[in-house]
């Protein structure tokens, strides 16, 4: 009996009794060890930390049978391994950013957020009720991958740039460390996409050899000091309005888990994705303030500069689309739902917010 | 033994046992049977039908021995009796707005909801992130209840109006249906807050014994069909920036509890939380068309309004504070809260939301 076989009638026969009054079976708690590869180091301690919340969770529900040992990304595949190492079986699961993987398919940016997509709310809406999450595991079932929603950073900032940015024209030839579907698309708006390694982006930005760098929101951002060599720090992020971080799993080992082992991980997972939200929304504000002291230049995007992107986008996903069936697709159900959720919220919630954030000014 | 240490017992036991390779126990998943008594009627069916999404979860997680059974408001005891019912433990836990309990401590209606408060998003990190659900645990415990955050409706309407409401003079003597705190604030405006049951509203808003109701977002008011006798739909329901339903449990049931079974209804409670607000955000935007089609108009409150009602609701606030100590500190925490969020919210999120609803507008 193969292994995946052994697990299956093992979970058959737990549910099997589960409804008579008879005392549990051994069974029914076999102990199971996992091994999850983040693709986030330990420095990005709120996405690092949002691996080791869902295996502490999944622990504590299973009695302590059901183990996930956590490694920073590198320690046993690098970030852009992992999904590899999870479609192989190598590894059990990853906590990553799909649109790592853009590389492979279009689609994998889609999973997690392209420009002028989702806010974080509404990306929940579209995983958990609008066939999101049931869309995005139909595609990667054929990488074998089975995922669940994994957290949301928020809207993030627009990045790091050491001169101010006033026209669509001020883009052309503008070195912009952005990566994947944000930097395909400003390129045809002439911005020169750059590609670099975490630690050299600073003496890149400090030399004059890049002129930007988009990275993440406050509270990851002012561990860098990017604001002493490129001080201007604009917003919105337009490509990562509300992106979603995923957990993936082998999707044998994922079918081969008892059910309610299945369970316990798939509410842990919503668990860490609420979770993660929270700590980003809760240490930003202060993270804000300290860069502000530390000398960054708040700056919104030019409407001119927002728009020419948003048009940009627009051919961009138009054009895709009539070249990759597996992305109009999906971008056809995820454009229509977001088209449907700001009808509602520009109702209710964005006039709320919006009041909320007048007051909030006349009285600071 | 009484019961409650039997259980304890039992839970240590498994703990212990944990960290072997023996098999689990049958002590480590024993059968529990609990009643959930929901606030709300089957008719409002997102509402009612997260007590249910929280029951199954908890079964599929425990392999089907731990089973809460689900009943709508007065099945077993009314809205109004459950908080009473769960405390001397009649019933083991009910799902509710923590706000129908103004009357017992100004407390509750600050658990779920306070004009002018935190929109969902915030409520979230207040809660996981902010301190505020512990604050909210050691509040609960003086009623012999435990309670984790049960889901969100988004920011509601304002509600149904048979006139146009323009400046705040039209204010008085206006005949609202709308409770507790909300009530109370408005009512230092000249507002006459009315209490009056579901079936009676309709009539009631036809021969013009009140003017107006305020009730939730579109899904659930749609099924009511106010706009035909108030057709002004006003927004945002300022009261109901982001209100939280909890699930309340009776805290010695909650800690009889084997500590697994502990982990996974919280975690099962952090699904149904995301869940719930997923439903409604997915659902609102079509039966906004619907309302809209059937006669609705919709009015935004003016200005003057909404700046006289946040006037009135923070004097209310600051006399509150003066009265009631236990208020108080929780209002310091939630409103200190708040007031960062919205200082980080303002920068990316909103102004993200912002453009986008801009474009959206220029496309329709």
């Amino acid at each position: 009996m193969r292994r995946r076989d052994f697990f299956k009638s093992a979970a058959a026969g737990a549910v099997a009794t589960s409804s008579l009054a008879a005392p549990a079976i051994a069974q029914s708690m076999p102990e199971v060890k996992w091994r999850l590869s983040s693709a986030f180091p330990k420095s990005l301690d709120i996405l690092y930390g949002t691996g080791e919340t869902l295996a502490r969770h999944v622990a504590e529900a299973t009695d302590g049978r059901f183990q996930i040992q956590s490694f920073a990304a590198g320690e046993i595949v690098g970030t852009m391994q992992a999904l590899d190492a999870i479609s192989n079986g190598t590894v059990e699961m990853t906590h990553t950013s799909s649109y790592y993987y853009t590389g492979k398919s279009p689609v994998f940016a889609l999973i997690t957020s392209v420009p002028f997509g989702m806010n974080a709310r509404q990306q929940n809406a579209w995983m958990n009720q609008g066939g999101g999450i049931d869309m995005c595991n139909k595609f990667l079932a054929n990488y074998n991958v089975y995922a669940l929603p994994g957290g949301h950073t928020g809207t993030q900032m627009g990045g790091w740039f050491r001169k101010e940015i006033n026209t669509v024209d001020d883009l052309r030839g503008l070195k912009f460390r952005v990566a994947g579907m944000a930097g395909q698309i400003l390129s045809t708006l002439g911005v020169v996409p750059q590609q670099l390694a975490p630690g050299d982006i600073y003496p890149a930005l400090e030399r004059g050899s890049i002129d930007a760098v988009e990275f993440s929101g406050p509270y990851d951002d002012e561990k860098l000091g990017f604001q002493k060599v490129a001080p201007y720090y604009y917003y919105p992020g337009f490509w990562e309005g509300g992106p979603t971080t995923h957990f993936m799993f082998n999707l044998q080992k994922w079918n081969e888990l008892p059910k309610h082992y299945r369970a316990a991980l798939r509410d842990a997972a919503a668990f860490a994705n609420t979770d993660m939200t929270a700590k980003y929304d809760t240490r930003n504000p202060m993270a804000l303030r300290k860069l502000i002291s530390a000398g960054a230049q708040l700056r919104p995007f030019k409407p001119e500069i927002m728009e020419a992107s948003f048009k940009a986008a627009n051919s961009f996903y138009e054009d895709l689309c009539t070249k990759d069936a597996s992305f109009k697709a999906m971008w056809e159900s995820y454009s229509a739902f977001r088209d449907e959720e700001y009808l509602w919220f520009q109702v209710a919630e964005f006039s709320y917010d919006n009041f909320m954030i007048r007051m909030m000014r006349t009285r600071s």
